[in-house]
């Protein structure tokens, strides 16, 4: 590097500074981190006072983020980057079941669960069963598969959202399924709900004319030996907002029917009154390749 | 917008959500700033932890900044992305003075003091005389130009990153230029010091194997009626880092002689030992234009 760094220089000046990295991936990230900034800052031509207001609008998000909020996690959903690279990443085979983002609500372990068990500790909801398997891809069963599941509640709050009025744990629950690998739970029907909007991020939807509201979906990651494991959502079919996800989340694959059921015998052995709403699909994983 | 984003399509879907964006200008950044963003993705590839990663650095960042601290300037100083909005921005005439970058510490109002008065105000750094006139790009002069100086002090701290130590306003001072568009202020010689390497910013420079250093300098901005306010530096000729400075704010014109001076009659008229160090200069700022 010299001095009298320009509009012309500045990237390979900065690229350059770059160059004693000794992590190899870190410097290629860099690397393509400060040419693609460098190319929308020549492109963009922001002003000084444009530049203020990303500096301000940063900050904000960092000083939003405590325990039970990631306003940066927010702002990568709603610029579709975590879906960029959630589909980046998803090189599985086709009958693997599809993944989707993680969102910003992943911040407490559940609590681990029994089969049969509800998330819905407060009773407010309607109620629904929610089952299926855990299987590879060619079928096989995959015994003592974890399902980590979380989902807000019937007026589309997470616990950690209203700490004073849900209690710890509401809508999350760790599974383990069966020698079968199957899996079942009772929980409340998810409903639709706007992502946090009293941040940063809720500010620039708003100044953008874009709805902050996510479909009804209920999150899950599920594990079981020897296979990749998948963070992913279940949506509920026929909900609003399917097509205009705020953070472009939905896949087609992954809406699900809630239908209601009349199943006498099926409610009394779940706890249910009859009738009652009842999700019903599998997981499939990919194995491990060497 | 529809159902299954996928790579090829993520941009344009999200691009899309933002086309009721009231603000024509908003609009343009927004797209732009995906389309550059999406891009570098999907050119990086980067995987689900490494997303991860970057989300716990900005967070990092976020929790940082406070009202003495601003390490998403440093981030956007450390990339060059400061100095390349200041180098878009500066379309003035070559005759006048070249900006730099505004840097972090421009966080407290800088005290008005006379002509003459020092930002030295404990008296342990090499006292120094710093004078010069502000004038217009041909040469008529500014009266009642106003400067306003920050700099760290001889051992490379600002008074609100030491608020036990060093007073408040030590190194500030917001001065008025005379009839003649004249100043003159005391201050000690500044010196060669380290970003904050404390925080985020300074673990990625060491991941990466950057020297967090500045070359010694003054900040200035400097305003008068019907000109265009300039944003700089001085800086110390002869200093370390110069070819090197940690934020690529070097600016060749923009390096000043401290030359030792001996002349008892004008370190008695400025309250200064003799000898002094001495840098003598002037501000030229563009007339705004209709």
């Amino acid at each position: 590097m010299a001095m009298d760094f320009t509009a012309e220089t500045a990237t390979d000046a900065v690229v350059d500074s770059f160059a004693p990295t000794p992590d190899p991936r870190l410097r290629e990230l860099l690397t393509g981190l400060v040419r693609h900034l460098h190319d929308f800052v020549r492109e963009a031509e922001p002003t000084r006072a444009e530049w203020e207001r990303a500096i301000a609008f940063l900050t904000e998000a960092g000083h939003r983020c405590d325990e039970a909020r990631q306003e940066f996690i927010l702002l990568s959903d709603v610029l579709g980057v975590s879906m960029l690279v959630e589909a980046i990443n998803d090189r599985k085979e086709p009958a693997a079941t599809d993944s989707t983002v993680l969102g910003p609500f992943h911040m407490v372990e559940s609590p681990a669960r029994a089969l049969g068990d509800t998330l819905d500790l407060v009773g407010a909801g309607e109620p629904c069963l929610i089952s299926g398997r855990v299987v590879s891809v060619d079928g096989t069963a995959l015994p003592g598969a974890t399902l980590d599941v979380w989902q807000a509640d019937d007026q589309g709050f997470y616990d950690v959202q209203q700490p004073g009025k849900q209690p710890p744990g509401n809508g999350r629950g760790l599974f383990t399924a069966d020698a079968e690998g199957r899996f079942w739970f009772r929980s409340c029907v998810p409903s639709p709900y706007p992502i946090p909007t009293d941040g940063p991020v809720g500010t620039l939807l708003e100044a953008t004319g874009r709805h902050p509201y996510r479909p009804a979906h209920i999150h899950f990651i599920v594990s079981a030996a020897g296979h990749l494991p998948v963070t992913t959502h279940v949506f509920v079919a026929g909900g609003d907002h399917l097509e205009s996800d705020a953070v472009f989340a939905v896949r087609r694959s992954l809406v699900q029917e809630f239908a209601e059921v009349d199943d006498p015998a099926l409610a009394a052995a779940s706890g249910l009154a009859n009738p009652f709403r009842r999700a019903l699909f599998d997981i499939v994983l990919q194995p491990v390749t060497a």
